[in-house]
C-alpha cells in the first residue's frame, strides 16, 4: 500500500525547477520599517531548493538590514504554501536532496530565532512545510473562514521531524500537538484559532495585513535588543536541539527519503496525479 | 499520625493473590481489528504483581500481533482501577516487591509507549494507579457524572514519582498539573473533561465503548508507521526519562516502601479497614 | 537612545538605604498555623538589598519552624511590589551589587522551593520583580479591577533572565508566556485571571487574605511530606538551572548593568524622576 495519501488534491506543484526565476518578493514600507516577504512560487508555493535558498537569502539580508519587522505571505489567492516539493524527493539526485534539506534547516533556523518581529498573514491553505513556516514566526494571522491549516506529515506516511514537533508545541498545548501530530490533523481557520495555532482571524488578505502591521506597531515599542534576547531566550530550548543535531536530523531524512517503499509511495502518488490531469 | 488516608473506603481490595485466575479479559473484533483489554480482577481492579504481569503479557502480544488499536476498560460496574494494591506494600516480600515495581514500570513503557492507537474507556473511578493506566492511552473517554479520576497519592501520604508526573503533564497544563499533584485531587467526570484531562464524556459503558471505537477508526486511517512514531516522538522524553532511571526509581520506592512510618501507616490503615468490615 | 523606559511614572523609590528599618512584618495566626508576611517598604516596596534580605531571612524561619502555609502581601495600598530597585543598579558598588543578586537569586530558590505551602494576596500594581515573587508562590489572589501584574522587563529594556522565565511558563501556557516576555506586557487584574496568571480575583485586601486562607487551610489537609516532595519534583527543572546556573547568571548580570548604554539609561530615567518632582 502507498505511503503518500493525498489530502488536498491537486495542492502539489509539478512545475520545473529553474533558478533564474524570482520565487520571492520583499517589499519595504519605508516609513514603519517593516518589510513583507511574498512568496511567489505560483501555483501553490510548494518549498524546493531555490523558493528555500530565497527565503533563507531573505531572511539574511533582513537581519543585516536590521529590520524593524517582517510580514510573510503568500502571492497565490487560495494557498499561503504547500509544504515541501515532493519533486525534491522523487528519484533524487543526492547532493541536491542533502542542499534541500539542510537549506530547509537553515531557513528554519533564522526565521524561528530571527532578531526581527515576524508575523504570518496566512491566506490560504498552510498544510505541512507551510504550516512550520507560520509556526515559526511570533504571531500568526488566517484569513478564513474556508482554509486549512497543520502538520499534516502523518496522513502522507512521512513523520514531520523533531523540530517540527517542537514548533507546534512551541504554539498550541502538548496534549493538543500530540493529537494533531499522530492525526496528521487539518484545522479549518475556525479550529485553528479556538486551539491557538492561529492568533487572529481576517476577512481577507488585506485585513491580515492590516492586523500583522498593527501587531509590529506594538512590538517596534519595545527595546529592541531586550526584545530579541526574550524571544532567542525562549526559544533557546528548540533552536539548540536542531542546531546540535543538523547532521542526524539530514542522515535521518535521508535514510527516510530513499526507503524502496517511501520512492514507490512517491511513484504511485505523482501517476494518480497525472491521471487527474 | 498515619501516612496514609482513605479517599475512598472500600475501593481497596483485600483479596489474596493467585496467579490461577485471569484478571485480564482480550477480545478483538475481526471486523475493525480493535481489540478490547478488560481488567476484572474484582471487585475494584487493585493492581497487584499478577494483574500488572497479565496487562504487561497482553500489552507484549498486541504488540506482536500488529493490533489497530486497543480501548482499556474494566468489567466492575463502578470502579475503572483503584489502582496499586495496598498488600504488594504491606510487610512486604522483598523479590515479590522489586517484581511488583518493576512491572509496574514495564507495563507503563509499554503502554505509553505503544505502538498500537490507546484508548481508556474509564467506566468508573480511577484513582491513582488507575489514573495512570488511563493518562498512558492516547485518548480518554469517561462516563459521567458520578465517578472521579486523579493522581491523588499526596492524599495518602505517597509521592507520584516524576513519570506520574509526566503522565499528567502530557495531558492536562503543567500549572493544573501541579496544583492536582501536591494536592492530590480527584476530578469529577465533568472537572476532568473541562481541565482535558479526558477528551469526551460517555453516558455509560456502551457509549464509551462506541466513542473509543470512533476515535481508533479515525486514527487507522492514519498511515501506520508515521503514526508510531510521530507518538514516540511526542513521548520520547517521558519514555527516555524512565528507561534511563528504572534503577533509582526502583530504589526509591523500596526505600520508601520500607519507612517504618509507612509501615505503620499502612498497618492503621489496614486495621480500620477490618474494623469497617 | 534610552535603553530604560517608565511603564508606571512615580513607582520607582528613591529613598536611601537603611539598615535599621524593619521591612518585612510577619504574623502567625497560632490557631492555623498560617503566617503572613507583608513587604513594608514604602512606598512601593522597591525590592533594594535589605528588603530581599529580610525575605531571606524570613523564609529561612518560616522553613525551620515548619511553618503550615504563607501569604505573601504588602502594606502599601496600591502597589504589591514594584520589582528591583533601580537604586542598586545605578553608579553600583561591585561588592554590593554581587550581593544584591547573590541575595535575589537566594530569595527565590527558598520560595519557589519551599516546604511549605504558599499564597500571593496581590493587593497592588506588581510589575517585574515583584511579579515574579507573586509567580514563585504556589496560588495568586489579585485585588481588582485596577491593578497590573506581569514581567515588563523587555519595556525597560532589560532580559528577564532564564529563571524569571521559568517562573512564568510554570504558571500560563508557554505561548503566552512568549508573547508576554517578548512584549513586556502588563495585565490587568481581568487579563491576568483569563490567561491563568492569577488564580482568583479579590475586592479588596481583606477578601484576598480570607481567600488565601481558604486555600492554604486545603492545603494542609495534604500530609505535609508527600505534598512538599510532589511541590518539589513538579519544580525540579526550574530549581536545577539555577542552583547549577548561579555563577553565570550572575555574571551575565554583572556584565549587562554595567554597560556603559545602561548607565546612561538609568541617569536619563533617573533625572527625569526628579524633574517630575
Amino acid at each position: 500500500s502507498s505511503v503518500v495519501i493525498n489530502l488536498n488534491p491537486g495542492v502539489w506543484c509539478t512545475r520545473n525547477f529553474s533558478s533564474s526565476e524570482k520565487f520571492v518578493d520583499v517589499s519595504m514600507n519605508e516609513k514603519t520599517g517593516i518589510s513583507t516577504v511574498t512568496m511567489q512560487r505560483l501555483p501553490v508555493n510548494s518549498l524546493n531548493l531555490e523558493l528555500l535558498q530565497e527565503l533563507s537569502n531573505v531572511f539574511d539580508s533582513l537581519e543585516k538590514d536590521k529590520c524593524k519587522g517582517m510580514i510573510l505571505t503568500s502571492a497565490s489567492p487560495t494557498v499561503f504554501s504547500a509544504g515541501l516539493d515532493i519533486l525534491e524527493m522523487y528519484k533524487p539526485k543526492p547532493d541536491r536532496l542533502k542542499d534541500f534539506w539542510s537549506t530547509l534547516q537553515d531557513t528554519w533556523i533564522k526565521l524561528f530565532g530571527s532578531s526581527y518581529a515576524t508575523v504570518a498573514a496566512i491566506n490560504g491553505h498552510s498544510p505541512a512545510g507551510g504550516c512550520l513556516l507560520a509556526l515559526s514566526c511570533e504571531y500568526r494571522i488566517m484569513v478564513g473562514p474556508k482554509y486549512t491549516i497543520g502538520l499534516n506529515e502523518t496522513q502522507l506516511g512521512i513523520v514531520a521531524p523533531k523540530w517540527f514537533q517542537y514548533s507546534m508545541e512551541n504554539v498550541i498545548p502538548k496534549r493538543q500537538a500530540e493529537l494533531a501530530l499522530t492525526m496528521g490533523r487539518m484545522f479549518s481557520t475556525e479550529e485553528a484559532y479556538k486551539v491557538g495555532l492561529v492568533d487572529e482571524v481576517a476577512t481577507d488578505k488585506n485585513d491580515a495585513l492590516v492586523k500583522a502591521e498593527k501587531f509590529l506597531s506594538g512590538m517596534s515599542k519595545v527595546p529592541t535588543m531586550a526584545r530579541t534576547l526574550a524571544k532567542l531566550s525562549s526559544r533557546q530550548e528548540a533552536l539548540e536541539w536542531l542546531k546540535n543535531n543538523k547532521e542526524q536530523d539530514l542522515k535521518q531524512f535521508l535514510g527516510f527519503v530513499n526507503l524502496p517503499a517511501v520512492q514507490k509511495g512517491l511513484d504511485i502518488y505523482l501517476e494518480s496525479l497525472k491521471k487527474k490531469k
